[in-house]
């Protein structure tokens, strides 16, 4: 590829901007979701989380690292990766600008962008944990340290800094670190390779928005040192950090989930960059076996929390579920590049997922507390979980406002405040529309031509979703429209009349003329969804699904029976009233104590009544509650 | 209680030696194992595990710490809690001198003993990894630091060197070394309590054997001490180190498997010295619940990787299952103290449960290698697991020659050489068998008479049980075998013919003369076993028993189907022919790489074929293979 300094067309910044591949995202000043569940989510997000985690950074001192933590002080605070918090605020932040179209939208930002830019060294080194007197050289624990990490989410928050003009100085500390990253380990540089990925996908970012070829080249060097056993032996495997066997060969995504989906995420850039196509197929393929033998019924993914880690195919449990926030997030990444080099809509219907079922579950609905894991199966009231105190320690637990690890916070706010750009791309005969939001779009085709429309829909409560097309150039196009996995039995509507269409992507094309209306009909009726029987902790049990939305039991306070006893009667579907999705259900009471294995089957017989089921990501938000997503059958 | 300051009739010693209680145990002079399953594994246990370990500690420097760290020295090597496994390879190798007679059994000892003595500083503390000169400061970190966990297994060696009297200059090194402990934390000392418990149990211990109620009283005063949350905030809560609830009041054992078992153990023998009944009815209790909600199986205990714990009630999944090897030496030795106070014939069960499932499962034939931890279920075959070393790091893993936390191994080792002590106790009425061996045992009668018997079996193959009595001064006496809770439909022979026998403790009293014999005859027809449908994990699955021993399906080399899709009728029993214990099986093969959630039930037909179960201890022995012990059902 010749890459370039800019791609056109930029309109409000976006996160991925590949120079090739079937589609084309649009920008954040070319989409807008104008309401709904998830404008609602942006406007807590811009409003109150934002501003939330800035005030725990300044607070914890993680901030105070890059002003005050100078030469010889002992005062630095935070875990040796504090620093990619802040810059994933400052990355969420200039989304934000970007979004809002509003600098004050983030008024943190600059003073933040100007703490960070002083704690550069003259050599463009920056991170606040290494380097300074009293501290571990430089580039002296890559395994552990997290420092290439840091750079990476610098260079990530100098990207969305730059493309939507929210902080651009930061573009130039972002080239000076790049630069001191490829001296250092360049060609002719020290072997070197981070025990986070996360350094790779940060290059190609920078390279596409500087035109600099040398990041990218960088990108694709540390991606070719890993999978070799080069970094130190890690007591759980070199798969941890993804250092078992080269992306090129390896089958599936394996050890702590984050780090393989971020090194995913730099591959498939990389790929697409160089037009490496097998190294693109590779990591379609891993993501593929992934998601039949490796992810949670809500998207999630990682099963383990020793290590963050997937666990081997079909080991799923439902009880504690680890599911972590943040490999949510980055299986999003993961699956947006997929989408986009594709086109792929499949990749569409996982990022649905994990939308509704863990992102729109970890956070609160005031934007200011989070779940770092997301089990599937509550056995013990949320209330009673151990902790007396705000901040909770790494990994699992409830919604808390922070964490010492506190990674899904920012993670969460950068997403969400991008969000607009996962609803639509362009590609050559047109727009295709993967999400479904109230919006409004306005782009160029990939001719030219100019084209707007608004979507309005009150999904995902109800299915029904109407384009209108408000401006358009003349001419024929297409828009194409996702009919998700799960919906089958859907409707078009158009001037036509109403005809039945599949699963997949809905391809309408004509001379749209502009008020004209596309209508489709999603069937939201709840359904029973059964595993995959190798999936051994869920055996027996069915789902409930409505739509794009899990639904789970939940017993607040004790208002139903004892979920462990639960069974649920699957002769006929689900239903749905004005309380909501129900099926009918019986409580099982075994016996107290007793050694809980023996010759007998288990007695279960008696009358079921209605239990009302709520939204999986609705669960731990009315008091001290038990949930399970996988509900026994009688 | 007045404490003496040794028991009356101690000929080889034995590890718990109450001064009250409904048994007695007997002495390892007084039961020998002559024979069959556990008699071979103690002789591999003295002639190849002692030495074996021995050589690791010495190789790795764990001995030398005791030498050559002298102050201000760098060269400490290994954990934290390394002198512990040195200790209790001292003790090991006591309880070998008992069980032989021989001192030449364990060749190593007195090194050993002599290089510990040496150690100790002038004031009684000793510890290789604190308080020298470039050292943390003693009981600096008292959570953390397992200090005083050290201190515990040192004399709890002591107490095995002195009854024994193998190493009987060591007690005076513990005695000085408690009398530290004392002085520092006692009633006008220090507050402080031990992250691990362990100094409790062993503190008790030490004032059986010298009879000063000092160390009895400390060891009351530190489990008071515990679950007031005064060690310091665990990030996965102060359950961790059983400091959340006062051991009193807590309902459930929890957080660390080991650590929870061994305070247990404390807390028995404390409310047995001190007449506590209130105590100990609480950890049997405790006790009763972990076994009912908690436990495998196999009886072994911690599901979770990430802290070694207990997980919640009925969170037992077979994958992953921790079931730390030490976590069942740590039963057998609360089972057994519960045993003792109490005579409920069911710790008995529970014990041997835990030895042919979990103890025979964790050591390898020729007593060189181990699990740390024991899963029920292995998806990957074993060969493939990550390592290429020979010492693994901390848990899990496949059988391997040590392991950085080497915990299991002398852990074992002191279990079986003092394994006889197990097998008979004696009561007020006579005499009580628990377990069964190829076994001889000469002993006194609470009254002073003298008794000798023989016991016959080829236990656990075949279900009869023969005792003979060889000597006996005459009177009526009575001779209690356990029908264990699995044998229903067991069967009595004696001269007055044969009787069907309940499950439980059966009493034959009479005069009995020398050369006179009881049969037991208990049948180990395989059986199915279900779990309480609490259990997720396992929901729709059966697990297959013969006697005491848990199978599973094996696949060696891929020499079945694929285990994952493994589906056994169970409408007909399991049956036995010369290939061992067979069910009829099938395997189905679902669809390879698709979204694994949906709305068809998996289909499941096709004819089955018998398939050969193997005991689940003598798994991962003929090469790499996969493993499950709980079988799905058609």
């Amino acid at each position: 590829m010749t890459l370039t300094s800019q791609n056109p067309g930029l309109v409000g910044g976006r996160p991925v901007v590949p120079s090739r591949g079937v589609l084309r995202p649009l920008g954040l000043g070319e989409v807008r979701i104008t309401g709904g569940f998830w404008a609602a989510r942006q406007r807590v997000n811009g409003g109150a989380t934002l501003g939330h985690a800035l005030s725990w950074m300044d607070r914890l001192g993680w901030v105070g690292n890059f002003t005050t933590g100078g030469p010889g002080s002992p005062d630095r605070r935070g875990r040796e990766f504090s620093d990619s918090e802040v810059y994933k605020l400052v990355e969420a932040m200039a989304w934000e600008v970007g979004r809002t179209g509003d600098r004050a939208a983030a008024p943190g930002i600059d003073g933040l962008a100007a703490a960070i830019a002083a704690a550069q060294s003259p050599d463009g080194y920056l991170n606040t944990a290494f380097g300074r007197q009293g501290q571990r050289p430089c580039y002296s624990d890559l395994a552990s340290g997290h420092e290439l990490y840091c750079t990476g989410h610098l260079l990530q928050a100098a990207v969305a800094g730059a493309r939507t003009g929210a902080a651009g100085t930061l573009l130039e500390v972002a080239r000076r670190a790049a630069d001191h990253v490829c001296d250092t380990f360049g060609p002719d540089g020290a072997w070197g390779l981070c025990g986070h990925p996360e350094i790779e996908v940060a290059l190609v970012e920078l390279a596409r928005v500087t035109g600099e070829q040398r990041y990218l080249d960088q990108a694709a060097l540390f991606l070719d040192r890993r999978g070799h056993r080069t970094l130190p032996r890690h007591h759980l495997g070199w798969s941890y950090y993804s250092d078992d066997v080269p992306v090129l060969t390896a089958t599936v995504l394996r050890g702590h989930s984050v780090r393989s989906l971020y090194l995913s995420c730099g591959a498939v850039d990389i790929a697409v960059e160089n037009g490496d196509d097998e190294l693109l197929a590779a990591v379609a393929e891993q993501f593929d076996r992934t998601l039949a033998r490796r992810t949670y019924l809500t998207g999630g993914m990682g099963s383990r929390h020793q290590d963050e880690a997937f666990g081997d195919d079909f080991v799923l449990p439902a009880d504690r579920a680890y599911s972590e926030t943040c490999a949510g997030v980055a299986a999003i990444m993961l699956a947006w590049r997929l989408l986009l080099a594709t086109g792929d809509g499949r990749y569409a219907d996982v990022v649905e997922r994990i939308l509704y079922n863990v992102v729109a579950t970890a956070i609160d609905d005031d934007g200011r507390s989070f779940f770092y894991a997301n089990t599937l199966h509550q056995r013990v009231p949320t209330a009673t979980l151990p902790d007396d105190e705000e901040q909770l320690g790494f990994g699992g637990g409830p919604r808390a406002p922070w964490f010492e690890v506190s990674c899904c916070l920012p993670n969460i706010a950068r997403l969400l405040a991008s969000l607009s750009t996962y609803l639509v791309t362009a590609d050559d005969e047109g727009l295709r529309v993967h999400q479904y939001a109230d919006a409004e779009v306005d782009t160029r085709l990939a001719d030219g031509r100019r084209v707007a429309l608004t979507m309005r829909t009150d999904y995902p409560d109800d299915g029904a979703v109407t384009v209108r097309i408000t401006r358009t150039d003349g001419g024929p196009w297409s828009l194409a429209l996702r009919v998700p996995e799960w919906a089958t039995g859907a409707v078009l509507v158009t001037a036509e009349g109403r005809r039945a269409v599949p699963v997949g992507d809905l391809v309408v094309r004509r001379d749209f003329i502009a008020g004209e209306e596309v209508r489709l009909e999603l069937p939201m009726r709840p359904r029973f969804t059964r595993p995959d029987p190798r999936i051994d902790a869920v055996r027996g049990c069915v789902a409930v699904e409505r739509g794009p939305v899990v639904l789970c039991a939940e017993s607040v306070e004790g208002d139903t029976g004892d979920l462990d006893s639960l069974r649920v009667e699957v002769t006929a579907p689900p239903t749905e009233d004005e309380g909501g999705v129900a099926v009918r259900a019986r409580f099982d009471a075994p016996d107290g104590v007793r050694w809980p294995y023996g010759a007998a089957e288990p007695p279960s017989d008696g009358d079921t009544a209605p239990l009302h089921l709520v939204p999986y990501h609705r669960w731990a938000r009315r008091g001290p509650s038990t949930m399970r997503v996988w509900l026994p059958t009688t």
